[in-house]
């Protein structure tokens, strides 16, 4: 069977030309411009081809295509020019159409041959895209669906959508099937905002056989509950001549000599920082040998080897059923950068944009490209410093840039805009947007939306909950041995009057070292504003005499509301959690584990690890190569303003140098003053229309003074 | 003896013409635009004619003149219609010259009279720039500060340097005096950094007698500390062709049709959002009578009469003797306002900007204007809100915008620059960024900085400190009387497996209504995210059932680190919680009194109370006219990068409609796809000189596919 795979919306997908041969020879290939590039068009079909060749497999569908990124030794030694070359690897999940048995593959394309391949129990991949277009076809089609929307007053089943959702785990099928849930909404016309119409049935449906098993339907006190038909819609169809034009006047940003970054393929030099932009289909962008020029030491210092948003969850806290099968794992469940939005100019970003494409693959193996999947920019940051000297009022000050490289994801309902921001002061900012639809449910007439939800119109429910991600930092702090200092703001241990604190004003930043990695199982704490130090204990810097750092400042992290013993809680131990440090091992990425979908989350897996099983193991974080993984997000009790489209919430978390430079890094920033604007100007007033100086609160200078 | 003002840097003074005649007429004072400008240069010319022809007072020094804000009944009858006139007032407080007394004068323009008068005993009013002008001249020619200085080696007094603060409290002195204290800081040259070569003592003075009372020499194991005279400068003198020109290329923000405000006076008007914009020498900016339109039900709807920031607080964690007296209160201490930059077209604000000047008073009572003080601008704030449909790769997006009426103090080595934001979605944000030179001290070569400061430079300690600033919100949610409501994220009571909790996933938002103003005394939870929301009882969100609220959101409020029994702990009683609300009364307003300079914070001062006092009156705060007070700001455990120039740091709070709105109060904004953006571009990588669609990581279409 061939998939449709062309109606991938935003995908562009690369066929074979019809009778034409689709062998490559792998000696072919051409190598990459970086080691850490995402695989090309090229190579995805050549690990295809390997992989269908192999005696193994025959009829697979392909769960993914992606770069096996090197070793970190073996990367090291090819950077160090220890080692010359460095083969160029595929890892591909595989599911056997016959069997359902699942397997990872690793090709080497260098050599052209599958160099592991490993069948794996007990796992559910990723669902695709692909994987979840399967939902609405099979339901629109399904007697019992027909059935139990007819029940309702829907007839017409085109007006019926099904957005398709992992199930978390239901133990009436267990893992022998790869399961998926569709949450069922109505359409009034082709562009009817859906989410104003839920419908209060779900149905669980076998994604590879693509068979309904379940059409789960709530009764509440033995009755259907209505349809709210009521439209509330956001879409210019709908709004028509609803918009306010004129009253935001343009801005305009231009860079008439262009942006300030330079970049070659996808190794990209801003403004000191160093940096390659790679992409994959789970991560989305993965930012590696991040590093930053000092001018004091006059050389180019390691900050980051690796950073990436490795998973997230969204747990929702309605308790009815089946609401408690909502807590979507966005990046492990169905892929960040299969989600990936293609991006248009001057709508997701202003200025001078560089847009780089993604490179991933269908259910058939073959190449498909997001086109501008990643957008790559900078901005005005306003203030870097100012001072004034008072006495005389000479003034100092200089403005800030960031630089922005971001990617946005629809993950049914809701979008993901991912913000990797760096500014002149050596910081690096994750900050994540969250806008787009809530997921809403329909109240029966009987019922209220309080506690757990908002009725954000009549009748609709938006349940309350929380969002988690979890952000990867493989930090490299002057090197790769790094340890990680937790820091407490403190009042001095001494009392007030004692000659150590007589005044009673002394506070301190009290340090504590993690050693081990479970004790880098850590949580924030606000009374005293923790944060967390990466520092290298073997790089001291010379004026504080402390080891370099860069710290974690991350107060943005609720705790998992949902409580222990719930699914939830344990298939996203991660989010239990502000920060895990464990020490680093190739290919462990994932903190709740490789095969999110239908995991239980139970610990001792065997091919399925989490994070709680490496910090079980329990070893040395200190003075070694660790890795940290940052939690962070926000708890979301809806509101009628996020209804029907949502204000875009941001939420952030920070890196930020601590005495890791010697001095401000941006000094070598020309100040305002020796760079000037010309382009900002003065407002007249459109009401006065009369110049600044007296359209203001300028005073009426009186004649007689 | 007339004081030389004109030396003020940033001040316009308006002196009376040389045998011009310098009585005005009060019944010739042009009525103000709006009831809430400031006062003008005439009016306060006139302020200072009445109070000197009032037989109390016949030699005063003027410590403020600013605009008595109307009672709020009477402003309220007035905006009504119920009254058809407002006298207009100002407000001065004087100090009697011969006497050193005290008093406040209420003067009536309209009728040209003194109206109130109110001598006041055990009260230090603000030190204003004139007062702290003092401090260098004195010490420069005081014999022992001479002595002192000699005595490190320093014979050229031309290079040392006095910053002037408040003192806290000297219990050597108590408060028959007006003290300032002078942190001494040695130049080499006329633009060298002094926070680099701090001196080891600091001098005692007088402010109104211009004596030095004391000179606090501080003694390590008996001896002197040698001066760090190595340089570590910033600015263009220093840095020479140490700059690095053209890697950050201009970025230009233009707005060719002008911004989207406009502004009557000080009235401004801005995408649905309406506003007065005041400003005094104490608070600075004051926003009033902020509203905003309601599309839905078409009429303005009230949602705050007044913020403004008033009051802060800077304590400094290093125990030894003299640094206990360092902390700050920049509001009640100097006056926001009176330390206000003059700014500069595109250094301190991009785009198109409309200034508004400060109308402010000297000693001897003269008019001085600071212009440009204000800056009202707008910036486009990246997403509003997208949503893609996955079915068919349809996109919705549009763009947020953010007005920006902000203002930049220097208070002495630190700059604070205040940002008052508002979106789109209807949020009002406060962010202040911090920037300037850390407070620095030398260290005896016995010393290390460590715990309580860092060591920035060799033999520079810069303390720790904690900045915690008061913003308060007179609200005025859809009317005046409102209530506060804790709001707290918690799991489900219920266990797991409960018929209510039957899958441990339900968590819901926990209300808890404050009654009274001891009620009202909060600190935030980070376990339970907590949120405040204002709501207004007697307006129910139709779609929701809830009380329409404006929620505070504010998890950057570190608690306050000086022990209790400290005198910071004392004075700076704000700062001990995230939120104090009690009921609103006339001219209630700093919540670390009237009169911070020397104030001990012992509550029960007679004319002089704080926060404590009005919440120890224990009111109603429930359905009721109430204002909320509340702290936020950072413990800064200062860095090398923050040295010798800090990089901004922000920090904010922010107020945010939840439930007070129907639905997505910026529907009306038109999305991109139809307010095309004409201005973004491609970027061609300098590098490789090459089109995008090749120079990034695009696919190399194989020619065999």
């Amino acid at each position: 069977m061939m998939l449709d795979t062309s109606t991938i919306p935003g995908y562009t997908i690369y066929r074979e030309e019809q009778g034409g041969s689709s062998q490559i020879d792998p000696a072919t290939l051409q190598p990459p411009l970086h080691p850490l590039d995402q695989l090309s068009v090229e190579e995805i079909s050549v690990t295809a081809q390997v992989i269908r060749n192999h005696t193994a497999f025959q009829a697979v569908k392909f769960n993914c295509i992606t770069l096996r990124e090197p070793r970190k030794d073996e990367y090291a030694a090819f950077k160090s020019g220890q080692m010359s070359t460095l083969d160029r690897r595929a890892f591909a999940i595989v599911i056997d159409k016959s069997s359902g048995k699942v397997a990872e593959v690793v090709v080497n394309l260098t050599s052209g041959t599958v160099e592991d391949l490993k069948v794996l129990d007990e796992v559910a991949p990723t669902l695709t895209l692909e994987d979840l277009d399967v939902c609405e076809r099979i339901c629109r089609t399904d007697e019992r669906v027909i059935r139990v929307c007819q029940e309702i007053g829907i007839s017409d089943m085109s007006k019926v959508f099904l957005d398709a959702w992992a199930i978390g785990f239901d133990d009436r099928w267990g893992m022998e099937r790869r399961l998926q849930q569709g949450l069922a909404y109505y359409r009034d016309s082709a562009y009817d905002n859906q989410y104003a119409h839920p419908l209060d049935f779900s149905v669980v449906l076998d994604t590879d056989k693509e068979e309904v098993l379940a059409v789960d339907v709530r009764l509440v006190n033995g009755e259907r509950t209505q349809v709210p038909f009521e439209q509330h819609n956001y879409l210019p169809e709908f709004i028509g001549d609803g918009y306010v034009h004129d009253s935001l006047k343009p801005i305009d940003i231009t860079q008439p000599d262009g942006p300030s970054f330079r970049m070659r393929g996808n190794q990209l030099h801003w403004a000191g920082f160093k940096m390659h932009i790679g992409f994959n289909y789970r991560e989305g962008i993965v930012l590696s040998d991040v590093s930053m020029y000092d001018m004091y030491e006059k050389r180019d210092r390691e900050l980051f080897n690796r950073i990436s948003v490795v998973e997230m969850v969204v747990p929702y806290g309605n308790p009815q059923a089946p609401h408690q099968r909502k807590h979507a794992f966005d990046v492990g469940e169905y892929g960040t950068g299969l989600m990936t939005n293609s991006l248009k100019l001057g709508c997701d970003c202003k200025g001078v944009i560089q847009y780089l494409d993604a490179v991933l693959s269908t259910g058939d193996g073959l190449p498909a490209v997001i086109k501008n999947a990643i957008c790559i920019h900078e901005e005005d940051n306003g203030l870097l410093y100012k001072h004034t000297d008072y006495r005389d009022g000479s003034v100092i000050s200089a403005r800030d840039r960031r630089l922005i490289i971001s990617q946005i994801i629809t993950a049914a309902n809701y979008e993901y805009a991912f913000y990797h921001i760096f500014t002149l002061d050596g910081t690096y900012k994750l900050e994540i947007k969250l806008t787009g639809m809530l997921n809403t449910y329909c109240l029966h007439s009987s019922e209220i939306a309080a506690p757990y939800g908002t009725e954000v119109a009549r009748g609709i429910d938006a349940h309350n909950h929380q969002h988690i991600f979890s952000l990867r930092v493989d930090p490299s702090i002057d090197g790769p041995r790094n340890s990680v200092i937790e820091q407490d703001a403190m009042p001095s241990e001494h009392p007030v009057g004692s000659e150590e604190n007589m005044y009673g004003n002394a506070f301190l930043s009290k340090p504590t070292l993690l050693r081990t990695a479970k004790e880098g199982v850590r949580d924030y704490c606000h009374e005293t504003s923790r944060a967390w130090a990466i520092v290298n204990p073997h790089s001291t810097n010379p004026s504080s005499r402390k080891p370099v750092s860069y710290k974690i400042i991350n107060n943005n992290c609720p705790p998992l509301l949902a409580k222990p013993g719930s699914m939830v809680h344990s298939r996203a131990a991660f989010a239990r959690h502000s920060l895990w440090v464990v020490p680093y091992k190739d290919y462990e990425i994932f903190p709740a584990g490789d095969y999110v979908c239908q995991s239980s989350g139970q610990p001792g897996h065997p091919h399925n690890p989490t994070i709680v099983d490496w910090a079980e193991r329990d070893e040395s974080i200190e003075d070694t190569d660790i890795v940290c993984y940052v939690q962070f997000g926000l708890t979301h009790f809806p509101r009628t303003e996020d209804f029907p489209i949502m204000p875009a919430e941001p939420v952030s978390v920070m890196l930020r140098a601590s005495n890791f430079f010697v001095k401000n890094p941006a000094l070598w920033v020309p100040p305002t003053a020796i760079n000037k604007d010309k382009t900002s100007q003065y407002a007249v007033s459109p009401v006065d229309a009369t110049p600044p100086s007296s359209c203001c609160a300028a005073p009426r200078i009186p004649s007689r003074l």
